[in-house]
């Protein structure tokens, strides 16, 4: 029997599979409505891991770790989608889990993915399974030059993504990722030219109430979101249509807790489904300050089963910009001082101990009555930071 | 030598000596900003207690557990007023304390506040000091009737406070704050018609910069604060008005961290100082949601000399309102889902386990583009809200 959402003599928990920054912001959010987390990670001290006294850092692939884990936790969800569904699977044995094993399973394999949306007739790039070289070769002289090649599984970030410009290119990406000790399954994507990125959150609870949040704009450099923009600047019937994609995305697997569905809007107005993560997502940070509650406190409603909090802006626009490590080394920046002089932008630093080149190290989110001024603030702040 | 504020290897650690909801809001911006806390009150499980593994539960008052928290921390404040300003010199022995112990002592005695603040030239009521139970007569004779008797030290939420409405109530008044076991000193206060109550709250930094929250309007019932309206329904030059006094109290006790400054509005338009408070204050509750920095930000600001945050609203207008306890019993509220399902209202619950009359056990805040928009939304939420 489900305890009671709010007992300070048995404080719920929530336990969360991962430690990272998206756990460590949705711990406020737990804490700021009376409740608790458990926080299950590979090793003690991750960002979310330091904020709890019930920190598992033996990780989820030791038994040990895992039981004392779910012993402490009222139900169960997770922050880092690579987590082996069989694992949910024993959670879920004991717990409720949410998303389910069967929304990951649905998930977490990209052409599993792409196969259960356009049969839904969510919009989505031409695609194929990779099962051999010359499958590689057969895509591209059907569906054109530049395509993607994916692994199935455990990319993000761009990692496990390559694309694939000519023919005489084809050889040397089979062997990346199929070649050696651990060959990734591949899946082939057509390249899809597009005007802009486009991203929706959408929060789902067991009740099937769905929220859904602003269509923003996300800018990658190197296949990192770096920047996010707050409602995206296009018009409103195809803002429309982003969240409508969104929504079919989740309510075709099933899906409860947050969700991050990215899109492609393409120079003929077309929106193609790209991506989805079945967890909060860096083109959510802004809603923290942006929104009426944030998609880390929507992701505690749903997997409660709780009302779902308004997905709406609070203020005109807001402009969210990553700060992404610059050189591998201590994660010190140099000069914190200087941008916070800058009062009237948010810093988020998530106390991570190293930094690498790329590795998401802390935000900035900054509102104003419109986007634009919002993105103007946010990058002066910084201009002034420095790692 | 103060160490880095930033250093994921030796993660900075603000120390505040209590646990309760104020200490609970600081430590969600704490860690937002990648650094950690210790807390120290009498007993475990605290509201802010659960939220960080340097939590010391044997109090200050015991010398093993205060000497525990002192290592613990880098710099130490304080969430609760009521802190001996020797406990104070011992910390400041090893560690910066911000406020100042000399701030505490200039505070923490009502008396010794109003001395200091109109010899300033800041307005304040008609008081004197009460050494014996003719004083308070002759006070009344004096200044008229009703006048209000305090307790000096310790009073809070309107506990030890007395308003005497004629000369036949001293004896009783004297018999219940200076006969007994323990003899609470008095002081006697004109008391002010007044329209409206105001609150401002001020951050500095040991800079002396300056951050000026807007003046709002409390609404009290039976002492205790109920209602905060931001910004108060004034006109722009009362607004003012009461910043300035509030910056000057803060500057007369060379005041570091964040303070809040309590003013009455009389039916003449006149402002006068009525309490201060060494530390965030439930009339800046609203900040979290509607201001640029919060409170408890500026608050970690101010004490590691962090350059402040802007104090400006980031929307039109807020309401808080205080969620209090309606009876002695478990800490169990029966309806947090129906107040949940008003989706635009932001829901703070502390944790706490036992309820009891007037406790504050969290609170609501609205925001909108006007502060009526924002009170109006507020209600509808509290009303669906029940112990």
């Amino acid at each position: 029997m489900l305890p009671s959402i709010y007992n300070p003599e048995a404080p719920f928990t929530l336990g969360i599979l991962g430690g990272g920054q998206l756990a460590k912001m949705t711990l406020q959010a737990v804490y700021r409505m009376g409740m608790q987390v458990a926080i299950i990670e590979n090793g003690e001290s991750s960002p979310a891991g330091v904020m709890t006294k019930k920190e598992f850092g033996g990780g989820w692939n030791d038994a040990a770790s895992l039981e004392a884990f779910i012993a402490a936790s009222d139900i169960v969800t997770l922050e880092n989608e690579f987590v082996d569904p069989a694992i949910l699977d024993v959670i879920a044995e004991k717990r409720l889990v949410f998303p389910t094993p069967d929304t990951m399973r649905l998930v977490q394999d990209k052409y599993t993915q792409k196969v259960t949306f356009s049969k839904a007739g969510i919009p989505t790039p031409q695609f194929a399974a990779i099962e051999t070289k010359q499958d590689l070769f057969d895509f591209g002289e059907k569906y054109g030059y530049p395509f993607v090649a994916k692994t199935r599984k455990y990319g993000y970030d761009g990692y496990g993504n390559a694309t694939i410009k000519r023919d005489t290119e084809i050889d040397m990406v089979w062997r990346k990722f199929m070649e050696g000790e651990n060959p990734r399954p591949l899946m082939a994507e057509s390249f899809v030219t597009f005007n802009k990125e486009l991203a929706v959150m959408v929060a789902r609870n067991k009740r099937g109430e769905v929220a859904v949040y602003p269509c923003v704009q996300t800018i990658q450099e190197g296949h990192i979101c770096v920047t996010v923009l707050a409602p995206a600047p296009i018009e409103e019937p195809l803002l429309k249509r982003a969240q409508e994609i969104a929504v079919a995305c989740v309510e075709e697997i099933n899906g409860v807790g947050v969700f991050g569905i990215e899109m492609f809007l393409t120079p003929q107005d077309e929106i193609f489904f790209n991506e989805i993560a079945p967890r909060p997502h860096n083109s959510g940070h802004y809603t923290i300050e942006a929104c009426y509650t944030s998609q880390f406190e929507n992701h505690l409603r749903a997997v409660t089963n709780m009302p779902l909090g308004s997905p709406e802006l609070r203020v005109g626009g807001a402009a969210m910009i990553n700060l992404l490590g610059e050189r591998t080394g201590s994660g010190i920046p140099d000069s914190v001082v200087e941008m916070l002089k800058v009062s009237d932008v948010a810093l988020h630093l998530y106390g991570k101990k190293d930094s690498r080149l790329g590795r998401k190290m802390g935000h900035l989110t900054a509102t104003a009555d419109t986007m634009d001024e919002a993105f103007r603030k946010a990058n002066t702040a910084l201009e002034r930071f420095v790692w």
